[in-house]
């Protein structure tokens, strides 16, 4: 089962790395583009076909390690 | 409009920062994870509503900046 993990800064959390993207692609000529959040992608793949079971694993996992609880939110999808 | 773009590695491309993620999991008792793929989530905001030309202008920011489409691939989500 693979687990998709998305992570991105909360709401009011500035974001040097989107504002940095977005000073770019204003340069490039993309004045269209009004504001930029960078985040994470984390994708998992596990051994266990339990549905209930990982997602509690990848909640646990995220919480422990992958994201920073303080200042970034994650939102978790399973596939097969 | 906003967009969400998902950068990856391709497929074969070595991932160490996935790699470190895998083996710090493994060191917290996750010994269930397979693998773990590391990537980018960039979220647009845009001016305009037209999908079409959404879709188009954020694929050409892909393929100038956003992206590394030697290594990486990425895949556009558009949303209202």
């Amino acid at each position: 089962m693979k687990a998709k993990v998305s992570i991105t800064l909360k709401r009011g959390i500035l974001d040097p790395q989107g504002q940095a993207v977005l000073h770019a692609l204003s340069s490039l000529g993309y004045t269209g583009v009004k504001d930029v959040r960078v985040g994470k992608l984390i994708e998992l793949d596990l051994a266990t076909h339990d549905r209930a079971g990982a997602e509690a694993e990848v909640k646990a996992m995220c919480e422990r390690l992958l994201a920073n609880t303080i200042i970034e939110e994650y939102r978790i999808e399973l596939m097969e």
